[in-house]
């Protein structure tokens, strides 16, 4: 499992004082920067080689602006050129929101998915956990 | 259909010189504000009675800093107390995301979903479109 | 002058159920679209020669989630290699926020800013408004 | 000194692939979440008496993705109702932007500025930093 502590921002409350779902997308997003590291070790975005296919959130307990969120990642799946990554953000020991990333080793000059390689395969897995569903 | 038209702003676009996929959830945010006046008229957070449970989006087609984006908006399924919004990122010409989001009458007070009422129910019948699966 | 109205969005209002700070920003660059368009007619990001060195906002009345934002944009000065945007968001016919932006040709391959060339100064001016102070 | 590490996310990089200038103050933002503390201890909305009646940013040097960014935060100046916080993020040893904001302790019911209590002045004082100009 892969662990993130994120502070909420002010901005990061809407008008109903509860952290606006939007907000999730982005904080996701930060908390996959190890799994991006592995295919990108230098971070170079000439020759950066993952796109997004897919992203959802299922939001269970609303959030608020005074405690720290955890955002815990896990790869749930590695297929031949994808992968899914499987988050959750917990504040106050409560399970928010949930969601699914899927992530395509892609060629962005011929704009075609390629095959995971297997070193990139190796280090995925160690983040693995089965989804019950 | 609801269409509302949106310009990309500079920031929108990310290291891969595409819009970035967290823009989408805020277009699709913005663009579901008619549904949102439905229920609220007046846009009183006090007496707000809309929550998500969950949002999606399949990313079909890279989208570009350079020409407007056609949001596309129909509510897809009406429940006994949510709603499901199903809406599409135009470019171009070229249809490049797509998203559900489900949104559910809330009692912010009791923490409880609550009936659509049948006033809502039908201005919500205005924009429906049945979807494929 | 440039116009541009601009709809609020659900998250851009905080907990305290004004439209936050920092969607300001945001608004202003995107206003600034047109401005761009001045330097780099197609948008590319390979040939992109403007930088911004500062920007400033002044807030004046609170912003609120029910009613459509005009930003109003003036070139305010232009020197050698910057030039100085000025802009005014107005809500209910009150002026809300207003700012300054200094932008500056540069050569992002050498690091340094460059003369702005006598086409484009021109095109700055036609929406040029002196400042009091 | 109050001193804060933040990782950037892909989506804080725009076309240019340096960190996009509206990143900043959202950083800054996040980074005067201690200050917030001092006149709302419990973070409650209900009760919030900071307002912001001016922000301001030079940015000095790019910033990129591969890298953590500090913020450190100071406060300037203490006047009657408002006070200035003085900020700088920096990344890799280089000192990237520094910007102030004035913020100003206000009676949201009433609209109008308060004078800061001596406890809070006092809390504000510990962080005192003189500037030059």
């Amino acid at each position: 499992m892969l662990s993130m502590i994120i502070t909420p921002k002010f901005g990061d409350v809407d008008g109903l004082r509860h952290i606006n779902n939007n907000v999730l997308p982005q904080w996701f997003e930060l908390a996959r920067n190890p799994i991006y590291r592995i295919f990108n070790p230098d971070y170079k975005f000439e020759t950066w080689n993952l796109i997004l296919a897919h992203i959802d959130f299922d939001f269970v307990e609303q959030m608020y602006f005074d405690q720290d969120v955890e955002i815990r990642s896990w790869v749930a799946k590695v297929g031949n050129s994808s992968f899914v990554v499987y988050q959750e953000a917990w504040q106050g020991g409560r399970l928010c929101v949930k969601g699914k990333t899927v992530v395509v080793d892609f060629d962005f000059e011929n704009k075609k998915s390629v095959r995971i390689p297997d070193a990139e395969r190796a280090r995925l897995m160690e983040h693995f956990r089965e989804l019950a569903e």
